[in-house]
């Protein structure tokens, strides 16, 4: 159970069964930086591509196709005071005859962060917002593991290796887990989000380089199809796809195999469970593939579980 | 401000421009009861035709075309102590090759209410579940107004004019606001659910009758064109559509609408507050038309607004 | 088998269980006239409400709930010589961010119409199409019966019930099946089209006014689910819904059914047969409902049919 | 202008930056085969990894990022008399429920061809198809060139360079467009099939290993963002994505751009033409990524073209 400090010398704009950074084993946790989404650091300084460039891949030993990768976040924050959003909707998440009627352009935005009592405040341009200020929930927004069949995957988007996902829910404390492709499942952090709303629907949380702390286990044997995660209220699925109903199928249809494999569910109690307390959040709306998660609550759970 | 108590004696499954049960004020209260989805009333006895059979139409005096109708939810409860839910999951919510895996029967499942503690307690068939017990969260799934153009719309679906939208912020508490297009509005309440999940994705939400009580006011000349709604904590905007992404872009293009005509916000002061403070939540995926809400806390709204 | 002339006094832009104009008996023929979308008749004068105004409808004696009713199309032609289409592509039928690429007005074009020789001539506005001649292809882009349930449905849109289903193959020649949900059928006609793309993706094909000679016939306990369509090479079902996935899933649904019930098929040879002889067409992208129509040759067929 | 025979000795089941297994010259000309879409060769013996394995790549020297890849397909043929389909129509063309009623089992079915006469026979397993004859449209399901990002693509799937686009205007006579992402392009080519209906709704057309010889040219500096391809009669664009709206919104998008910038058309008579003119096909309903198709005529474009 090494703690490893890690700092990262080069990124990738794609997951794939790249050289590894570094070998961890199962058990291990790692503190190390990610850049923002434009590749800039906690100085704001370029050093990598734009477009979610990613730390790592981290090889833990023991991983081979067919297990479960755990990951635990034990810190996520940002590490700079200065924070970067888009200030225009997508296009694709308004009536498409309403695009006419938004702003051709589209404005940077700047935040600053108040780190010590966790707060982010609109700083520029200048709108009717005035110093709308926020408090921070720090999320990744891009990370994942190697996809399958030896393929590279731009980290623009996302699947079942996990990727651009940009659901909030994959905060601190969160354990995410991720089905094993490649030998030593190559992990990859990266594209910090001091905040960001439902459907990352401008198309950016607040950018940020962040710092990240992450401890990894090996679930030898264990087959999932989807990534899973849990906090300390809910167990979550998440579907990455388009349409969000794909993308919601993928999602309900992981939680049920979850209930009736690990719960002791038979399959009325599983539906009859998920038909009156599933709840829904969606990651984004944004990226090539979108994000929906479904959750239970543990409460719930713990009425019937083993 | 008349508070009229009104006992149906028949009951419409779609939402049409029909003659009105009752003429109300501008201002008045209406106490009545709906019968539940398979149109059994507070006895569980058959008085209406299955399929979300509505109470009403109530016709609003000085409700016109191009006039916005609120009502509040002041009562919303259950008045029986079974409830009935489907036990499968709808096949258009996993993954297709999924449903074959599903079992081939659907069974009608019961539950027990205690309608003094607000609790559901699952009772029929045996399942792992056993007693599973959990809390009351009354909605109405359907409701709305006369649709546009003088069209019939079945109760089964739903559309700008409200409908069977299966959300479970329509609870008691919260006031929604419909377009109006025809003469008095003519507002129709029905199918109560005691709980449901986000999606609705059994096809059911916990189906019992209710007492509801409800006061409208009609906001002469304000237009809108998706169902809107409030709450103690938030703003809401509601889209009825497939897929869900087109449900999603008219809940957001309304949403938008709303915080540039009447918050005062810029475009870009607009589509930055949604881009990091908006929340999604998933009325249903079941119905013909898929329903999605889209919310802003009112705490942020109150950092700027007039 | 009566011939019946019918000339509409007024029409109607939903299709409902409305009075009828005109009772006809199984396999009789009715010679009538429709306006076009803007509701103009063959003098180009205003004699309907704009939206596809229905002539109709026309009671057919002995057509139940749970028939088939097929119409026959003896004749469709355009009765004027000058024609309208909308000039911009639809924003949904497009890249969303491209939306803001494309102009901002939306021409009224004319065309004028050779009815001897069968063409459409484009003469205004002046493009760098010049005076681009294409010939005639005259369609019904929405007809159909009184829908479900009572309901009435605006002429905007489609669904089991046919309505603004927009499809090419909808024309001289074709017979086309509906299901017969209210007593009389109750049939409508209207919009038609000298011309319209796949799609009808700049919201309309040459809208004009139609004579329109059509002859019916009941088919007794004959249940189907969507359209279906022949004409003297294809059997044609059509699907009513969005996204067009989903309407293609009835359509593919529907056409399956048929093959199964109707020309002796099992499964596998029925799902063979579809794989690798299915041809799919697109009707509108455009409406509410999208339409997708599905077919196969009776060339094909006819070599195991019985 | 150079002939290659090459023979390939191993099979990629993905498109990326992989070493070239032949360089060759703008306006060279490659004689080849290809494994079926289950990696067996000409003898039908295993030589390949199952799904898609392709032939490549083909480095095209000179060509170079922001170029096209233009491929004409010389020669498609099959070349050994057995070809196979699954015989299962795929749960997701079908209505959600009515996959319930289908069958449980797929079988996998045989054909005979007889490649002088060009026809297949169906001929296991025994169905009331009996001996089905179809007339052979071979075509190309899986080919194209190296994606943006270094990214790996399987040949499950497709994108903006091509892959699995199931499209039976990919035929013999046909050039095929490609947007240059990489150094040398990178051409892969497999997946013939020797007939294929639209949707390649069973997930097979008829799979068989072929005889392929095609020809390249590098259009130096001509940007497109999406497959094109030309015909003796039309020109095609091609979108790949899910659900088919995006499809067509791709597709739809690209021959709108090549009207504007190749055809000398002003925007009103580009939105005019293509809604009057345009024809879609549904290339696949079936790989991760739908294909659409779209074309005009070129009969219609000479009316006016330079």
């Amino acid at each position: 159970m090494a703690i490893h400090h890690f700092t990262p010398q080069h990124y990738y704009n794609a997951m794939g069964t790249y050289p590894p950074v570094l070998r961890i084993a199962d058990g291990d946790t790692v503190i190390t930086k990610t850049a923002d989404a434009m590749g800039h650091d906690e100085h704001d300084q370029p050093v990598a591509k734009r477009g979610n460039p990613q730390t790592g891949p981290f090889y833990v030993e023991g991983a081979e196709q067919g297990d479960t990768l755990a990951v635990t976040f034990d810190r996520l924050y940002p590490n700079r005071r200065i924070g970067y959003t888009n200030g225009r909707l997508a296009a694709n998440v308004v009536d498409p005859e309403y695009v006419r009627e938004m702003p051709m352009q589209s404005p940077w935005c700047e935040w600053e962060l108040d780190l010590e009592n966790g707060t982010a405040t609109f700083a520029k341009p200048e709108t009717k917002l005035g110093r709308l200020t926020l408090p921070l929930r720090p999320m990744l927004g891009c990370f994942g593991v190697a996809p399958a069949g030896e393929q590279a995957i731009s980290t623009a988007t996302s699947g079942p290796h996990g990727g651009n996902m940009d659901y909030k829910g994959f905060e601190q404390g969160a354990t995410v887990y991720f089905p094993v492709e490649a030998e030593g499942a190559l992990l990859f952090v990266g594209d910090g989000h001091a905040i960001q709303g439902d459907g990352e629907i401008v198309g950016t949380g607040i950018e940020i380089s962040f710092d990240v702390q992450f401890t990894v286990k090996v679930l030898k044997g264990k087959r999932i199809f989807w990534p899973r995660a849990e906090n300390e209220t809910h167990i979550i699925t998440v579907g990455n796809a388009r349409p969000l109903d794909q993308a919601l199928q993928h999602a309900t249809t992981e939680l049920t195999r979850w209930l009736l494999e690990d719960y002791g569910l038979d399959p009325v109690g599983a539906h009859t469970l998920l038909g009156q307390c599933i709840e829904y959040e969606i990651g984004n709306v944004f990226d090539p593939a979108y994000t929906v998660a479904c959750k239970v609550a543990k409460s719930i759970l713990r009425q019937f579980a083993p």
